[in-house]
């Protein structure tokens, strides 16, 4: 297997590409591939200062090291959620990469500044723990990026990240979320720009970019996600991968270029409608509280254990085993 | 487990619709689904003559089945397409069903009445034989209805098949076929009306009518279709229902709520945009020759022997064994 690039030895292939690189033209390749997403989207424009979501995993340090590369003035963030041990390794590994580097990295911990906690919000909402922590992700994010006046925030979402989310929304067709789903939602009143630029990178790029790089991540995944929907549609598009190389490419890109047009207005429509939080300013379709600051009411002084997810529970407890597929 | 109309012991369960049945109300519960779909996407006017597609296997005879029980004028109509043993196996199966019930059977040789066959049109195009069969099935059903005064064909496509075909379809936002994709074809100049009133059945609960009914189908699957991709969605499908029951509905059924209309418009557009074949004077979007006059012309004279699909050829010849997954 040879560099397609130079015709040394190659480290990785990339099926969908039909290619395979040295780790050189790798790392060539990834820039590449980031600064085409930026440029076809329209992701920043000239003297922008990004604020980077980081989380300690190969994803968000790769991107903060790319956009580095790339000469764009990007710092960081991180947003302590208070799952255990997970957060206290998570949070070691980004502040180890920002200090290594002397990069500025910003830092919130939720339960410190609002409170709470992830595993008393999944307590407190008797829901699954991943839609408060998007949900206080995105809150804090936005917030931040005001807050510091940084109008673009980017965030690690890869291929494989987007490619789940969109197999999701298609199968239960939210139509909402199809219309917001895109690699570039553009700023607006109360609004920073949310854009990803990682997101015509696979997952196993990022971990052999953070190999190559020396980029020391957390491989460990959050213990409350293990074995939610959104892994086991990875898991099938990571079948329908194998079968015809390509072909998560072709589902995303494909809705970006054929099918969100079709669901953009509603978008836009929600959009123009928001009134403000009362509690904190923020953007909102409830003309009370936001989403987040109904969360931190409602999991204020929460105390819950970090619970795990549905498939280390099984593999713990031995409670459910899997099940031979029945046909209908 | 007890059936949920009289309470007597239950025959089959019905997981996404958290109900069981006995034969008798299970034959019942089939009747008024197929009614629903009937009178919900109003696919029937009274007093219309129905023309079924039948190929022997247990959809198209539990639909004819089905129809004949509620009462409509409907008739069979066979298309042997010439895949060896296969098709000799599905004619025997469908002329036996409809001489014990005395019921009408309209009857097409491919090979004896257009001098093709499906392998040797397979060979011709180089194409996998699963599209010159659909072709010729939808050109060869429509012209019958037309020729014989049926206003409406019915076919036996159940939930599983469209929804493994609109996975297919959203996979490639495939928007002309999206906008096509319904369980109601309205009659256009040139076309009959295309209904498929088996929307609301899984394909296990089709097996079931038959075995209760005493319907001998075959089930035998085409050896030109083994392990082609339309299977494999099939069981990612199945595999999400296995883990949440009622997904493949919610996923065909909130496509034609909430998904279908905003790709209507372009599936509309192509109609009108439409020409006459100056051999069979079929509509077509190529102003000389239609797609199955194309088909003919290409496949004419060709003998070909039965090719089995991929996976039948892999677990013949051992020439490709199963990779495992890698990431990405």
């Amino acid at each position: 297997m040879k560099c397609r690039r130079c015709g040394q030895p190659a480290v990785i292939d990339v099926r969908r590409h039909n290619a395979a690189f040295c780790a050189d033209c790798f790392v060539h390749h990834c820039r590449e591939q980031v600064k085409r997403a930026i440029h076809d989207f329209r992701m920043v424009e000239p003297g922008q200062r990004i604020l980077v979501a980081v989380s300690g995993g190969k994803d968000s340090l790769a991107l903060w090291h790319l956009l580095r590369e790339l000469d764009y003035e990007a710092d960081g963030l991180y947003i302590g959620q208070g799952i255990g041990e997970y957060s206290d390794h998570s949070r070691a590994a980004t502040v180890a990469f920002a200090d290594e580097r002397g990069w500025k990295l910003h830092e919130i911990d939720i339960r410190g500044e609002y409170g709470f906690d992830i595993p008393g919000a999944a307590h407190a909402t008797k829901r699954a723990p991943c839609g408060s922590c998007g949900l206080s992700k995105r809150h804090l994010f936005n917030k931040a990026a005001l807050d510091h006046g940084y109008p673009v925030v980017a965030t690690g979402h890869n291929l494989d990240d987007e490619a789940a989310v969109l197999l999701g929304n298609v199968l239960r067709w939210e139509t909402g979320y199809l219309g917001r789903q895109h690699p570039v939602l553009p700023e607006s009143p109360g609004f920073a720009r949310k854009v990803k630029p990682l997101v015509r990178m696979g997952e196993r790029e990022m971990a052999a970019y953070c190999v190559i790089q020396g980029i020391d991540y957390i491989v460990e995944e959050c213990p409350m996600a293990a074995g939610n929907k959104h892994l086991g549609y990875k898991d099938v598009l990571n079948g329908l991968e194998e079968q015809s190389p390509g072909s998560k490419a072709a589902f995303l890109f494909g809705f970006l270029e054929r099918g969100h047009e079709h669901f953009a207005a509603t978008a836009g429509e929600e959009r123009d409608a928001l009134g403000r939080c009362r509690e904190c300013g923020s953007p909102t379709s409830n003309d009370e509280l936001c989403a987040f600051c109904r969360l931190r009411e409602r999991a204020q002084g929460v105390d819950a254990p970090v619970e795990l997810g549905p498939t280390r529970r099984r593999n713990r407890g031995h409670a459910r085993s899997a099940r031979p597929t029945s046909a209908g």
